[in-house]
């Protein structure tokens, strides 16, 4: 690592919670009693750290605030935990009385400042932590629907629906600690996305507590009842209402997983497979295409194969610019495979055993606990992500490279494509850099500034494929949905939320 | 007919247009005038003929009330036809600076009043007919899009985008007139929806004009670039903007198309036979499955056998209630057929030969002409249809044949399921029955009213899986999207048409 970014000044350790100065709490008693008349005391929480704890989500600039006490995090006055639909709907109730901002507060793993706990105009805010909404509310295994409420974590959704021999598939980085909550809110992707679909096209219903009183939506499949205002819902990031529960499309546990992993030449004739595989119908449930550099820092962290004998291989193969594919087939896929392995070999592709895929498997919920090592170690590590049509790919790969070199230098700069559709795919981009040590948190908003500059310029990109909006994206939402779009959602809130109370300054800021 | 529904009082002859009494255009001089200056003069019609002709859709209503000159049509008071996207956008300016009310019209064949010329509270509504709006716009084989103007019509779409090699594969009754606009509009459906998807799963972008100005949407497939205001445009039926292009996912022509028809044993277990092959992935591009009485109508129509040869010989299968399943694959599709069509053997299915698939494929179109037909022999004729998931789609079917039963005495109800989704299916309706001919608008507008209810009481499915809201629909919205969704599309509304020019009494009424 030190090789290819240069050497580091080892950063602050992370400050202990006492060494942040959290602010006193701006909770009045009268609305703290009327909150604990409805959820009980015991789940109004001011503790310091509780407030701490939830006063925003996991980018790079979330942990290295918490690693720069004179900072400034914003905190949150109270943590309500809410322990059923009804009760989210009575503390909306009491907040919109007393005229006090809700951040709803899922795994708090937001890295675009979804759950920054902002107050907007409003003198107190308070997080609503939906974790006490922790259950599977029913199944109906003939239309493979269930529903889950809001706070179900991830693993836990899918350790509930496996007893009744159902799966989710929904299998996102932040999978170990993100809820059902979370992923409709922000129109969440999974890693198996293309044999899954995303989040959205797994939501058949939305319940909703808002300002303005519950809202229930989705009565079918498919309708044509006017815009799919489910559609609205998802992707609100918490300024439209409160999910409380979600009605999903679940499908049976698969039997078997298989993996493959194959070395294309370069990037072009490597994204131009994918491509083959989006439109051909042959995508695998995971498809995961690395650039040159991240299969490179991916061949040597799986560490099967020596690299340079790899690289010998590989080279006597035709591949001498070796792109990482990695593939996972989910239940009975033996006429896919075939058929897109022939696809991949014809295009130059070289099989890999499976041994990649599989290290890339063990290793796919890490990223975020590798992060605070490399940040401990001085170096500015963060993640951006975009999509478009395939014939602008290649553009935008370039321009979101070009941005972040020409703001940073000599970035490590990896890329892959994790989620192809037939019109075109996702990029995802990890960048690494020594941290400037003078002023680490305008060294990284200068390159993410140059970086959704590139992405919006010419609308050649969306502002995220699937992290969201949230605090970080929302100047550059009106480049992507005009000023029309903006007044819409807008307008929208204020149909719900009159008094603007719900998650102050995010999405359409 | 006669046997099944009994006997009908011939109608009265459709009127001459002369006949109908056409109340003078209202439209005032100088608003004539300013539209003249944009779309010239031969662009802005007002002779009685062209606006009867544009005076609303094709619903049964929309066709008895062409029957009755005494009626009372709400005409328009001119149909203007612009040019380009840019002549649509100034003439929306001009009728917001002159206060008139604008009806987006593509190829008339809503049949829930979708383009009725209804004013409002405006003194004067034009139609703005987009059939000059006929242009494919661009081509983009890699990632297999196109841009449509909104005008094309669908043979007209599919012979353009076959030069290039590509179809949309959107295949709706109304395909020999329906426009590409009036598709995303309406969140259209075609008959091969199974494998190419509803129009709103093809749509990539829009481009639309409203009284506040231009405004265009999509710039990647997915996005977490907050809410999904593509699906906020579709099926906004113009009443939130005039859609002007759309921007569509294409796929290469098949090379092939095979066809089969099997028939099954009652309606329940054909309906769990459908389910089966959605929930394994092996739904056909065509899959339709009718009930009984849709059966034997289309079995007799079909006429290859003998009736009641083609009877004995299925029950001696076991099949004594057959419910035809017509189906369709294109492409390459040896694999999925053999799964698809051992799947149905295994569940008591019998194969028919592929005659009366071909029979159907034959008539597909046919429905609309036939209707004046039966109309002319005194008929009352109509369709409606909804959706749900699985489990309910019994309940569905058995409430809306009861309602309509209870309205209309011993109707002949046919029914067939066209859109199968992993999580539930479409229910589509044809009601035949002697006409009233004391009364014979409140005889369907009181069936169509207990058919409504019974779909809306206890949300048990939509009220349109895709023929739109309309005017037909609009009272039983409230039920399915709430107060609240209803609110919002109206400050949606507001902030795009502030002064409600756009398609006065649709959707939200």
């Amino acid at each position: 690592m030190r090789s290819r970014i240069g050497d580091t000044t080892p950063n602050d350790p992370v400050a202990p919670d006492s060494a942040i100065a959290t602010p006193p709490s701006q909770l009045p008693e009268r609305t703290r009693s009327a909150i604990a008349a409805v959820v009980g005391a015991g789940n109004v929480l001011e503790e310091p750290r509780e407030r701490l704890e939830r006063s925003g989500g996991l980018s790079y600039l979330d942990l290295l605030r918490r690693r720069q006490p004179t900072a400034g995090i914003p905190t949150p006055d109270g943590v309500v935990l809410p322990g059923s639909p009804k009760q989210v709907q009575q503390v909306l109730d009491v907040c919109v009385e007393h005229d006090v901002g809700v951040v709803p507060f899922g795994g708090g793993t937001s890295v675009v400042g979804g759950v920054t706990a902002f107050r907007g105009d409003k003198k107190a805010v308070i997080v609503l932590d939906l974790e006490r909404l922790n259950r599977l509310v029913s199944v109906d295994p003939i239309s493979r629907t269930a529903v889950l409420q809001a706070g179900v974590r991830a693993p836990d959704a899918e350790r509930m629906l496996s007893a009744h021999g159902f799966t989710l598939g929904h299998v996102p980085q932040s999978f170990e600690r993100a809820t059902i909550g979370g992923f409709a809110a922000t129109r969440s992707a999974g890693q198996a996305s293309s044999g899954y679909g995303r989040f959205e096209d797994m939501v058949t219903g939305v319940r909703l507590a808002t300002p303005r009183g519950e809202w229930e939506l989705g009565v079918a499949p498919a309708s044509a009842a006017g815009p799919d205002l489910r559609q609205l819902a998802i992707g609100s990031e918490g300024t439209l209402g409160v999910i409380t529960e979600v009605a999903v499309r679940v499908r049976p546990l698969p039997d078997s997983e298989h993996f493959e992993a194959v070395a294309v030449d370069g990037w072009e004739r490597g994204s131009g497979l994918v491509r083959e595989l989006a439109q051909q119908g042959l995508l695998a449930d995971i498809t995961r295409l690395s650039d040159v550099d991240e299969t490179a820092v991916q061949l040597q962290l799986a560490g099967t194969w020596k690299t340079s004998a790899l690289r010998r291989y590989l080279s006597a193969r035709g591949v001498d610019s070796p792109c990482l594919l990695v593939l996972s087939w989910h239940g009975e896929s033996a006429d896919r495979r075939k058929k897109a392995m022939r696809l991949l070999r014809s295009g130059g592709g070289v099989w890999l055993t499976s041994a990649p895929a599989r290290a890339w498997l063990r290793g796919r919920f890490g990223g975020p606990r590798q992060r605070d090592a490399l940040l401990d170690a001085g170096v500015c590590v963060e993640t951006l992500e975009t999509a478009t049509h395939w014939s602008k790919l290649g553009t935008l790969y370039d321009r979101v490279r070009t941005a972040l070199r020409r703001e940073l230098g000599h970035p490590l700069i990896m890329c892959h494509v994790s989620h192809a559709y037939e019109t075109g795919a996702s990029l995802y981009f990890t960048v690494l850099t020594p941290r400037d040590p003078e002023d680490p948190i305008g060294q990284w908003e200068r390159a993410k500034a140059a970086a959704c500059e590139a992405i919006s310029a010419d609308r050649v990109g969306t502002i995220s494929h699937h992290h969201a909006v949230g605090m970080d994206h929302a100047p550059y939402l009106t480049a992507e949905i005009g000023e029309l779009g903006r007044d819409v959602l807008a307008a929208a809130k204020r149909a719900v939320d009159p008094t603007g109370i719900l998650n102050p300054g995010k999405l359409i800021g």
